[in-house]
């Protein structure tokens, strides 16, 4: 099968400082992601700096902020609309602080992928974000923990897991310290990585395709 | 604080092949183990190749079946005699296939280590043995894995960790390749590894050890 010549239409969505998509938007510069392009950044806080890196970066951003819709399921619908008018055919959750319903996640099975900072299936699951997870991390003694990305579905942080890296925890660790290597060793590797895995698949599969 | 010149009396326990067993001889060889010695191997298994790998070795064996006693509680009571008889000081579960109770290692409180073939708290507790372990990563689509030395407690695989080392999957590993790689790459590193730095402390501290 032939790959497709356009590049795979990516959303990025995001809440805060946005760290991951500057790792995205720099892997794409350097062509380490050639087979997607990423098309839109969304943030649902207006105040994200996650947004201005994306103008920095010539990207179209797009501000869709919960408080303006009367339920998720009026939030979601706007989500949708946004995401169909680029033609977006992959989203990368890069630090999106809200969980998205079943109904969403069913509707882009196989193409919603998230970055999680721990070795998945310790430390996640509901409760588990930012900061809490390394906490989470130490107060157990885990000499070893890592960055999850992972396809996303009904269950937070459930779906199938895409790659996985290993960072060693020091002896002097803080949440803080292990974090900030988390995201430089793993999070900021694996994720460009997966992006252009799934890109990949879905360039050269097209409409059909379904993540083996 | 002087070191004292004697080495830790070190007794492992085992119940089949003796693989773990035979690392920690060949660290004890090259020196890797320095601040303990492996005084005796006790096996619950009459036919455990193991007890042949200690023989080779020149060290002392002994057998304590479950089977000829009527209780856990004569089986463990005889173990400790066996145990203070030899003044073992650290005993190491290699391959054991026997839960002791809570009296027994509330005794040998961080005293006693035992590896486990995962990254825990991943792939752990009742249940978790052996083949099955590689089984349920695999079936859950982990991309990293690994093996944990920890202290044992009452509770199954919940003592505190002491070493962990991460082993990449690939994706034609079966539960029997992964297995044997996770042995040859974690296992038997972290197993002599943790070994050394527990006897050292012991060592260090005498009688009045606790494990920091």
């Amino acid at each position: 099968m032939s790959e497709k010549i356009s590049p795979v239409s990516i959303a990025v969505l995001v809440s805060g400082g946005g760290t991951n998509l500057q790792a995205l938007i720099d892997a794409q510069k350097s062509g380490i992601i050639k087979h997607g392009k990423i098309n839109i950044v969304i943030s649902n806080n207006p105040e994200a700096y996650a947004l201005k890196r994306a103008e920095n970066a010539g990207i179209d951003t797009c501000v869709i902020s919960g408080k303006e819709y009367k339920s998720k399921a009026e939030f979601e619908k706007r989500l949708v609309e946004t995401l169909e008018n680029k033609g977006v055919e992959l989203i990368v959750l890069a630090g999106f602080m809200r969980i998205l319903s079943g109904d969403f996640t069913s509707i882009y099975k196989d193409r919603i992928i998230n970055v999680h900072p721990s070795l998945i299936p310790s430390f996640c699951g509901e409760g588990f974000y930012g900061l809490r997870v390394h906490e989470a991390a130490l107060s157990y003694g885990v000499k070893v923990t890592g960055a999850t990305v992972h396809f996303v579905n009904e269950i937070p942080d459930g779906g199938r897991i895409i790659l996985q890296r290993a960072v060693n925890v020091r002896d002097n660790d803080t949440p803080e310290t292990l974090q900030q290597r988390v995201m430089r060793e793993a999070e900021w590797q694996i994720l460009p990585e997966a992006c252009e895995l799934v890109s990949k698949k879905i360039s050269m599969m097209g409409e059909g395709y379904e993540y083996i």
